[in-house]
């Protein structure tokens, strides 16, 4: 029972416990994730809001903050113990990283945290003191279009894979998926801490910035449900791509584009992978059936566009561009190729090495 | 109960029965719509395949017979009464439109029938002698993926809309709702005879050439598993357009295209409109959530690409071009525009005159 | 097109239009039928409320209105065209029903209408002047958990079944479905204008009562979601049984109980019946599957309870008792018998004879 | 990161990973198991059937063995390390129970394993070495109704609840939601590793016996289908109880019994309970909502009827009776008494003290 590598080293973390984003117009903000995707309100003051998800049971998952440039201001994990944020500090001084210690904590409704500008650049937090509120699970009369249950996972934007892995690696994660290429080139990585198949995602690009934040339903036709009542109050010009089923994770999926162009994800049943063996599933960069499994196009705002992120100061951190091929230009246009069958497979394709 | 205006010069149609459609390689649709799309096999020759939907008790709704080039052979309509098959035969004359008249059939399973060349140029068939078959609603355990469970219409290109229109409600159907600019053209209708939205649309385009063939299933995570279904066979490449919600019809939709290129809709949750006084719906060729209610963008093939159709001697007939604007032109590009929310109107849009 | 044997005999009946209510206590009716079914209030006043499901273009599908003793004082039919209505009134003055004509309409939002009080005991009404008001199809915003979208029939509990359907046949009502026995008694009939499997049912039993007023919904999730919100308000006492799926039918269902007992249906699902030769299918009594697919017992009450009916002056209409066998009778109990798999039969079962 | 409590005593188990049944005819098993549920045949010998869930990449998750008695032969958890395997042998040798080892395993596709009658006389193992197979979720192809996606929980009736519940603990369990009533007596609890509301469930009653095992869908309608499906073979009879929404938990579920009699649960939806703070419900055994939240009742049988466990010889263990009063005994019948609203309270309920 006792991994021995990581005693002392790391935190044991529970899962993506809530993100902060600033957002340029709080009322705004407020329509887009209350109104139209029907998250709760914990707590509302005239600058910050604290929203939640049908069946969390800790203080929030959202904080939106108004602010005068749009970014994201903290990732922020549970950990299982009040000592994992200690061992959070000192990994991350270990690691040379700036670090910041609130013992009231950086928002309301949560203790004893620390703050890190992480070795890619984003601020992540760790916390495990939070005030508790009603699970909603069972209240359907508060449930509105999309009944978002979960947060499920943040994907952040970085321009080099293999470190950013081996990073997360060492703070516990598990890769379940990935999407590379033959000559060994790693475009995208998803890993996990709870045993769904992803907490944190790595999409490969000029970073870091934040790709999106991603709440979970529990069935498709929930989702269906938000496009349905988008397109009844006209706008429907925030679906930024999908419905559609992902290749990577299986979930069924939708983008948005909240009223500062934060994406946000709505996602749904993907799979159980807390198995200390769990296959990793590899796909290639050119199989078209990788981020949409019915093949529909990746729209080119996906790739290019996504949040800034902030230091402990409150400053944006600068981006670093990537150096290996991006995804977008490998896969769109006259450079690259795609394929939906390839070549000479008896079946037409191989999930990777998934067994 | 007597609509005098008809008495005599219009023959009274239930419903869009069948289509025949020539297939290049008649294995290869049988793969295409008993295999993916779960269609039932009612009778089979080695030249002929004869398929029904689920909750067909006549013959069929599908023949595909193997020929050398790919078109629509008829368009088949069921009649009231035996007398409106002669009915059918006396107004085609009487339009001037070329008609055969087969006591026996043209197809195994239906009797008495007339085909005819209407006048836009699609070859129309009426029948009403109908060979019963077992209506497999409650053989669950004979359902496939997709269970589709009626055809439901069909949508046919067309160069000259209110000549088409006119046409259609001379033999009694009535338009639903339609798609127009605000200079007086009109891109397309949908006309019913059965209290749905549609037996038949008509796009404006060049013509004559049939768009599409409709099946209608019960719910929409019935199309969403066809998607994954085609999916996991590599076989995503089929799907043209969608799954999305449509505006006009407010019905769950996907298009695929089968081997030979003939477009097939899966078709969900439209409305009733059986009362001779349902509002129609004007849609603006300008609004955004027309074709798509999630605003998702139509492809250009969907627009551009249509099946030949044959006339009563099996040779294709010519396309004559539409002379007003076509709705790609005028949406899509440098010249084209249109908007989510309309300028200056309080909801930001109004759905036609509906009430 | 035209039926001969109908000329100037009936009416041309569109479909089920609306049905009028007595409620004990008329908040209490509008809590139930707005705020936990979803209803669209049309028209209040102080002792009455007009209320409409999400896609209907005419004024009203459910009249509730305050009232001494709990009731059903009309069950409306729409009818073709403003003549159809001097159709029903001469056809039930023939009949040598009570009839009553009201130019003006006997509610609001309808105008010229005849009223009835028919062969069975019931109050009849039938009318085709309506006031439009928007169809909400469209409107999502608006739409609440159950998006109840059409009123899709009524089931009327009346003692003699062969007379009953006689009558209503008259009226150009089509069985489409029936429950008998080997003996050759009907227990219940299932009768449609409008191509759906009913407009109306008959059910045997001591009557005139109205057993219940179904509202059809799209997808049976939708359903599941008025039950989930009925247990989240602690109402699931107004359950009475279901969800299922019915035999006949084949429809998903869920029978509630209203404050003063009115049951009401929520529906969804059946198929299309709108051809003249439409295969009626018949079960078998004691076929366990008949009244729900999956063999789940029908509750007592559901077979013996029932709503009183009023004529034409507002009193109620005395009960004449079943002289036939009750269903509930020959299929629950020390007495009855019943299958699931019929013995000696290949297939274990015969759906009728549908084809 | 270290729970020192546990260093050394206790087995780090992942997930209950799969069940061992003794059925009478295996044909028949076979049928129901595969042809009807869908699951996959990894490997099939004359004797024994090997068969997975689609989403599940070890060998399987449920063993047919054919046997002369229906019974649970094997009650099977896998850990997180091979050293895992001793941790469990020497915990249970240290609690005075029967224990066997097995290197090879106990059944194909198994490694190394130790075999217990655990206190409560239920045959526990514990393995880690499996043999890898491919994980199905992509192959939609392979999907059959029901969809079945992984192996969620077993259910265990046993006399003694807090016993059973103490010992669950002392390996690592945590309970989610228990049935209490106000004496203090405890009538069922469920209790997780993985974090979902539950690998194991204990219900109180004569024991020790095995009450179901449950698999788990993504979507409700997929329970649904297998319901259409049993009606349409006419095996309608082999649904016990459901569909229906459960209170505990919150998942929509059907209990289904095999031709043996075996109970299996088909479930879908329960929330993440991952935080070592996760809030636990407790339920009153008064609450008529508690085991169907829409208030339908709990079927007798459900009650009353599990079957036998075996020893580490094969021989049924004989049960203890309850002590405690029984659930079915204080909520049905005249001795029994319940409530949708409890009297007095302002919401006319309270979920437990979940914060």
């Amino acid at each position: 029972m006792i991994n021995t590598a990581m005693i002392n080293t790391a935190p044991d973390i529970l899962r993506c416990g809530y993100v902060e984003l600033v957002v340029s117009d709080l009322a705004a903000a407020r329509e887009f994730y209350v109104d139209l995707l029907g998250l709760v309100i914990t707590k509302e003051t005239p600058d910050t809001l604290y929203l939640r998800t049908l069946e969390e049971f800790i203080h929030h998952n959202l904080v939106l903050r108004a602010g005068p440039v749009p970014a994201a201001a903290a990732i922020a994990f549970r950990v299982r113990t009040p000592e994992d944020v200690d061992l959070a500090e000192a990994h991350y001084r270990d690691l040379g990283c700036p670090t910041r210690r609130a013992a009231g904590g950086f928002v309301d409704g949560v203790g004893d945290a620390v703050r890190v500008v992480d070795p890619l650049g984003f601020p992540y937090e760790f916390f495990h003191q939070v005030e508790h509120v009603e699970r909603l699970t069972w209240r359907y009369d508060l449930h509105r279009t999309g009944s978002l249950a979960r947060l499920d996972h943040v994907n952040q934007v970085t321009p080099d894979l293999p470190a950013g892995i081996a990073y997360l690696e060492g703070i516990g994660f598990r890769v379940t998926e990935d999407i590379r290429d033959s000559d060994g080139v790693t475009y995208a990585a998803w890993l996990r801490r709870k045993p769904t198949v992803h907490d944190v995602a790595l999409t490969g690009g000029d970073g870091p910035r934040l790709h999106h934040v991603a709440f979970a339903a529990h069935e498709s036709h929930q989702i269906l449900a938000v496009c349905d009542r988008l397109g009844a109050l006209r706008r429907s010009d925030c679906i930024e791509r999908g419905p559609g089923r992902h290749g990577v994770s299986n979930a069924f999926y939708l983008y948005l584009r909240d009223p500062d162009g934060h994406r946000v994800e709505l996602y749904t049943q993907d799979y159980y992978t807390g198995d200390p063996d769990n296959p990793v599933v590899t796909w290639d960069v050119h199989d078209n059936q990788r981020r949409d499994w019915w093949g529909n196009p990746v729209v080119p705002s996906w790739y290019a566009e996504a949040s800034a992120v902030l230091d402990l100061d409150g400053n944006p951190v600068p981006n670093r561009p990537r150096a290996d091929p991006a995804e977008a230009a490998v896969t769109i246009g006259a450079d690259g190729f795609s394929y939906t069958r390839a070549e000479g497979e008896e079946r037409g394709f191989k999930l990777g090495d998934q067994v």
